[in-house]
């Protein structure tokens, strides 16, 4: 345990840092070399994958529109849903989730009164921290975002339902269920049942339900998510969700598969634009995920090799921020059983501050704000932590330069 | 040279044909194994392509939306496109028309006084007959369309003059400029200058120019095409063209790589809304596509391979189609140079009933009209025969079965 270091002393800690001339890049959830390494054998598949579905369909070949019976049986009974009900898209599921928010401003979705985009003024609800491309398709789109705020069981379910009870413009809520970006929190079961159960004056209310982080687990025994879907069906709201997953981060994030689910009639509904704008996904490598991933197992034992990796990389930054920055009262943050984010919280009005003067080092961070609607972090104290990339030793430096910046702007700020 | 059968024989023939109990399916150009079987080592490439681009990017990761940089640099190579002004996608060209064209109707192109979703009745001119699934495109965005005749140097511009000259609702039109979809036409010089070179009343025209057979020759010395976007760039409107490509017919249409270009300006409103709904396509295959084609060396000389094994099936149904109608006046049809289809004309007011009897034979063909926008091709006589699925002897059938069909109903309706 450190003394409690006085403001000339981390002043001099950070001078060093800076002299070090460091390059450290965290501003995003990306896997390291190593983790996209467990995936080789993808690669190797390719040849040994073939070319012929288990039904013997071509995949080389036009057709299969909605993404290959197989895959979407593997990846159906992984997520919990018919794989009658899940489509498959190429890869980024963001494509998926842009393409369903723009067909909804354009031509609306099913039950409502007319597109989106002829409302006067289009709102979608969105947890906050949360994850800045959500944010930035809704801008681009012109929905308007009405930020709400999360805590360890979820989003504040009581400010939701007021909001969508009492406006026919709130259209729908972004959100990522489990291990969310970046606060890694969980949704509790009573939240997802009461997003599904709430009564909202806009017939034609969707969630949009980021299962990004679905097989991510950091640690065994991970706590359940609540199906959506079924919650929904049995609320009697059976279209309300549309279902977003990938394998970005369990193979790889530059060649991976996405997918989204519905109801019987919400995949109906997205078959048919889909069936409009393309004669088919990528199914050779939706084989050879297949072949790779082979089932439930084969995926768990997977996925528990990539938290063999990135697990000690979680635990070093907690190590740091503890050491550094324990029990002083200038920040707090999350500790993740899953995903891919720390979520840190300075005193008010010191994040953007230290995000410069972690940048200034050498350590490039998340812009401070970018976790929230139009980037604006209302107390500017939230600053997002992406460990997995870099190596422990990088990671060790970023933390500490990332701590020592945090303290500084507290001694300026008054804050210690 | 057979003798002019009499309606008995053609109905006694048409019978035996009917008793055969065939399945033959000529709905689609789709390429046939053996064509697939040529692009048998992009499979195995996957493993020894290895994932670093040249300039050691990690392709299994996150980034690099525009594509890897030297597929850019092969694919502008290969088109005469500058590489900085191409952006690649994944599987399927018709996703970025789609996306391009959904764009336009949300928010409007460079120049657009207000979204063409706003226009009383956005309207887009197109050549038919044509291909049906750009057709299905703007009717499902709610692009009226106006059907343009077309010959064998391209569409009736002196029509579409008069159109864009009058009517600032007239905002795009969709060409297949080579080897068109069905016709074969190759646009001639003149007809290239002067899409890029009239003057349109409305400021945000585009034509959106599906380059879909730009490798796709059947015989050497194939007639070149004017660089749309050169054309466009020297008349003073740069901005005009988008250009679509697509790998689909070189090596796998379940999984290759899209492709659009267009002006340095038109280049940046593409990356810019691709920015907010991807982060990334597929890099992996990319990669594999530049170490399989490697240059346009080697695309020329897969394409010459694709050419054997298709080229004698165009000329058989030419053969089959000249002994069974040749000289009777009851069809005419195109002798293409390229691309996939051969596009049969009938007198008027026969192709539907035609169609019918070949599928009632177990001949299945393109719905007649389905090459005209709505379905509707207002003489009802044309008739989309793709050549290069079957094998031949199942192709000299199928084409029998059309002809025999054809002379049926021409008897039946006293053309004969």
């Amino acid at each position: 345990m450190p003394q409690e270091p006085t403001a000339a002393a981390v002043k001099e800690r950070y001078q060093a840092a800076c002299d070090l001339g460091l390059d450290l890049d965290m501003t995003r959830g990306k896997p390291c070399a190593e983790q996209l390494d467990l995936s080789h054998d993808l690669l190797a598949a390719s040849e040994g994958a073939g070319y012929l579905s288990q039904a013997g369909a071509d995949c080389r070949n036009y057709g299969i529109l909605e993404g290959l019976p197989e895959a979407r049986e593997l990846f159906g009974g992984l997520l919990g849903i018919p794989p009658t009900q899940i489509l498959l898209g190429d890869n980024a599921s963001l494509s998926l989730m842009y393409d369903v928010l723009s067909e909804a401003v354009r031509q609306g979705v099913p039950g409502s009164p007319r597109p989106w985009g002829e409302e006067s003024r289009p709102k979608i609800l969105c947890p906050a921290p949360g994850y800045d491309r959500h944010f930035t398709v809704c801008e681009f789109l012109g929905l308007e975002m009405i930020p709400i705020e999360i805590d360890e069981n979820g989003p504040d379910t009581a400010a939701i339902a007021r909001l969508v009870a009492s406006d026919p413009t709130v259209k729908g809520i972004f959100c990522v269920p489990r291990y969310s970006n970046p606060t890694g929190a969980t949704y509790s079961d009573e939240v997802v049942t009461q997003l599904a159960a709430m009564e909202t004056t806009a017939p034609d209310f969707r969630i949009l339900w980021d299962d990004a982080y679905a097989f991510h687990h950091l640690y065994p025994d991970p706590q359940p998510l609540r199906s959506i879907l079924d919650e929904c069906a049995r609320a009697g709201h059976p279209d309300r969700a549309f279902v977003f997953a990938s394998t970005s981060k369990v193979t790889f994030p530059g060649a991976g598969i996405s997918m989204v689910a519905s109801s019987v009639s919400g995949f109906e509904w997205l078959s048919e634009f889909r069936s409009k704008k393309t004669i088919g996904p990528d199914k050779l490598n939706q084989l050879r995920h297949v072949r790779f991933l082979r089932d439930g197992v084969g995926l768990e034992a997977h996925m528990a090799r990539h938290a063999e990796i990135i697990r000690p990389k979680f635990e070093l930054v907690d190590q740091v921020l503890c050491e550094e920055l324990g029990n002083r009262g200038v920040a707090s943050w999350s500790q993740p059983r899953g995903g891919y984010f720390i979520s840190l919280d300075t005193a008010q009005g010191c994040a953007k501050e230290a995000v410069a003067k972690a940048a200034a080092a050498g350590v490039k961070l998340t812009p401070a704000g970018a976790t929230f609607p139009y980037g604006k972090d209302p107390l500017d104290r939230n600053i997002r932590i992406a460990p997995t990339f870099p190596t422990l030793p990088e990671l060790r430096q970023a933390t500490e330069v990332l701590a020592l910046s945090i303290l500084l702007v507290s001694f300026e700020k008054g804050v210690l």
